[in-house]
């Protein structure tokens, strides 16, 4: 039982889009990554996914509308919706979600890391 | 979809020791709550437990030991171990618990409010 010291774990993280483990509980993942540049339009068909800005700014574009997240906000994305997350500066981000969740949910393509390759830092 | 102002939501809180929901996903909780003086000691015994410090420091003492986090830190207490959270002085603590954990455990007291009364701000 060991804390997570957020900005040691950031400092561990190459590139963005690229989620990493850092605790696991009652089913669910705790991941950071960081963003910066434009990720792919995906949705998870089973599973929210819950973001919370630790540094900088995102913006997460829906169909029909975006919402921007500042450090020291949270946004939960419901299942099944459609969604694009952009950072136009190095953000971190906070995650949380069910362990089979992949973070590029049903479109796979260059960015998607199987969930089974997601590491542990 | 309303995003989460982790500062206006603490804002909303009175009072200590008394965790707000603030989002769901997942069959679990995202909940707040303002830390001062001593909690009681208690074991929840199906649910691990997330805290993330917000704002100040907090202590969580357990049998053998105890661990200090501080503002950005973080730490999973798993099902089954005994605990007692401190704050010196007030803290903010961001929660991810099942909703089916009651705050106290298994130790009912004075200070437990009932599952089904823990509201959403």
């Amino acid at each position: 039982m060991q804390k997570i010291t957020l900005e040691e774990k950031f400092q561990l993280i190459e590139g963005y889009w690229s989620p990493k483990i850092v605790g696991e509980l009652n089913g669910q993942y705790i991941k950071l990554a960081k963003f910066k540049g434009k990720f792919v339009w995906h949705a998870h068909e089973h599973e929210d996914e819950f973001f919370q800005v630790i540094k900088g700014s995102i913006v997460i574009h829906f169909r029909d509308r975006r919402v921007c997240i500042d450090e020291g906000e949270c946004l939960i994305v419901p299942k099944g919706i459609e969604h694009k997350p952009e950072a136009a500066d190095e953000a971190y981000v906070l995650l949380f979600e069910p362990k089979t969740t992949a973070h590029t949910g049903s479109s796979e393509n260059k960015l998607t890391v199987p969930v089974e390759k997601q590491d542990w830092i």
